[in-house]
């Protein structure tokens, strides 16, 4: 690490960002409306994604560096389970709009509270294992974001994913850290077998976590390149945030904010531009996207095992391979039903196999059209 | 249909016989102990399978001449499902004994109320569509036992099945009904897929349905060549039934008795010797062995619908073969499912697919080792 300069060394201004906003649904029935994702326990740990993001963050920066941006009906579900959470940064959303508002809102935030703050991002609702890699490469990616870039956390694939974007990784950056910080070539979207077999075989390619590292008047001025409208919203929404006429503010501003990922506005124009690096990290890392992969998780990766979610599950099968989430302590038989995913929640039963996992989204989006709503 | 003769109409010393037995295992867990499968409603019709052969056979012959006979536990159950039934004519047994003891205990009750009754057999757990036609079959099934024959009621096989056994037929026999009575050659056990195609490839060939009709005393005179004990017990048993000492009677011989079927004791021996005869009939007859044979049933046979037993069963599928059992009215949503089978009930739910139906039972076998013998 570089020596302390005038400011405050660099990690002390880093504040960890845990935007907690979508449902999940292609977890459905598990995830609804009311327990999105990132509420749930999908590992078996006792902890959420939540908790467990926010475990993995604690020892990096203290609770008054951390902040979490949630929907307001999220709002006392977050509060109860960080109960360490300062109540000024829990910062709510009156409606979600997508990752550049509320990325973007939290370093307007950070960047009237000190010009200098390093904003780092990190998903709510993400499986990470191998904290202290974690730390490194953070600490790693502070450095960087010190030095004016942005800075992103990529993974070195373990196997070729098609569920995942890639990075695409350049010139090695020895003049930000002695090891692992690269320039990012291009971010890439979630390829096929085929072309994911080709990243892992030309090498220089690492999975896309959705981790941003930068200051924050940075990546500000980054977005405002794309948008500078939505921008200026924020930075007005915050400069008046906690005034008498704050939340008069958000109510003009905040609903007309286009809805807009933080890829498209910050992460592949400031790689194109030549301000984006990556720090390769070699933790264990899943979005937990669909059940396959909560099964994966759960079976750490042996495909001939019947993975069980559940306090009370109680399951008698003679499958291999396979999901039982139970949220109740009845039992659940199965015969003859190798990789099947069977979510057993108190008003939905949900039966399919591993390999259709993903078309959940497709069942949820159906109902939002053809009734049904109640239950999401 | 034959003169009278010097004794009543034949028909009039019809009783038909229920012998109401079998939990059905390969039906669990919608089947229990206390939930055997002829007190369910597996057609959706309202009616369970008890009452609605009650239904079939009330047009044959009044309430008096109907008997069931059933396990003690069940007693109140049928009684609550055949308010008709006169209480003399709802024969329990102290524990099971299979269908020699069962049917032979009606006999043996029969023969002593009148020597020239003759009885009928049905089970209670079948399922019959083509009332007239069982009808015009039953008729001419006991004008063959009033000649001393035993008579059963064979099906003109729609399909292969593997899963009934079958009766070879011989010579047609016009000196006993003008139309569809044959000589019994012999009876076959469930054949593979090869040894069915052949069957209705060769002709000749009746789905064994199970339905036995005799003389009560022929009957029994026919079981005593092949378990002369089991009858004398049968006849004692039954010359005491109203009597102060019945039920020490009962108490003291119906523990001894051999569980065996009546193929074993009546049907093949009767047929070996030249005197069972089948009557061909052409109505739709299904013994809802499993799960698959209850979706044929609910589609009529098409393996293209999605079968839904449950008033209250919402189901959400792109499956177009299958079966959903729903005791609740929660969702049931399937994904990729094509030709499952998911029973849900309130503490059970079972998922399997309609090709591993029959191993539900092995399923329950195991269970009553392994524990979880309360759920069965």
């Amino acid at each position: 690490m570089s020596e302390p300069s005038a400011t405050p060394h660099a990690l002390e201004r880093l504040t960890c960002v845990i935007p907690a906003g979508g449902v999940g649904s292609r977890l459905w029935p598990l995830s609804r409306a009311n327990a999105p994702k990132f509420l749930l326990d999908l590992t078996g740990s006792g902890d959420s994604l939540l908790r467990a993001t926010w475990n993995r963050l604690a020892p990096i920066v203290p609770p008054e560096r951390l902040m979490v941006v949630t929907g307001r009906s999220h709002r006392d579900s977050v509060a109860a389970q960080l109960p360490e959470l300062p109540c000024e940064n829990l910062v709510t959303e009156s409606e979600p709009k997508d990752s550049s508002a509320a990325i973007g809102l939290a370093a307007a935030l950070l960047e009237l509270r000190d010009p200098d703050a390093i904003l780092g991002s990190f998903a709510a609702d993400h499986v990470i294992r191998g904290d202290i890699l974690f730390q490194r490469a953070v600490t790693t990616a502070v450095q960087a974001a010190d030095q004016g870039y942005i800075a992103t956390i990529g993974i070195h694939p373990s196997h070729p994913a098609t569920g995942f974007g890639y990075i695409s990784c350049g010139q090695a950056r020895g003049d930000l850290a002695p090891f692992d910080v690269y320039d990012v070539t291009e971010f890439v979207e979630k390829p096929d077998a085929a072309e994911a077999e080709a990243y892992l075989a030309r090498g220089g390619y690492l999975w896309n976590a959705g981790m941003f590292i930068a200051r924050a008047s940075v990546l500000l001025d980054q977005m405002a390149l794309a948008e500078p409208e939505l921008v200026a919203s924020l930075r007005e929404i915050a400069a008046s945030w906690d005034s008498k006429r704050g939340a008069q503010v958000r109510e003009r501003l905040w609903p007309m904010l286009p809805k807009i990922a933080i890829d498209y506005t910050v992460a592949e124009p400031a790689a194109a531009a030549g301000k984006m690096v990556c720090v390769a990290a070699h933790f264990d890392w899943d979005d937990v996207g669909d059940f396959a992969s909560v099964a994966n998780l759960l079976t750490r990766g042996r495909g001939t095992d019947l993975a069980v979610l559940g306090d009370g599950a109680q399951v008698l099968s003679d499958a291999s391979s396979g999901i039982v989430v139970s949220e109740s302590d009845r039992l659940v038989a199965l015969v003859g039903m190798d990789d099947v995913v069977v979510v057993d929640t108190a008003d939905v039963l949900l039966v399919t196999t591993k390999s259709r996992a993903q078309d959940v989204k497709q069942l949820v989006s159906r109902m939002k059209v053809t009734g049904g709503g109640h239950l999401l």
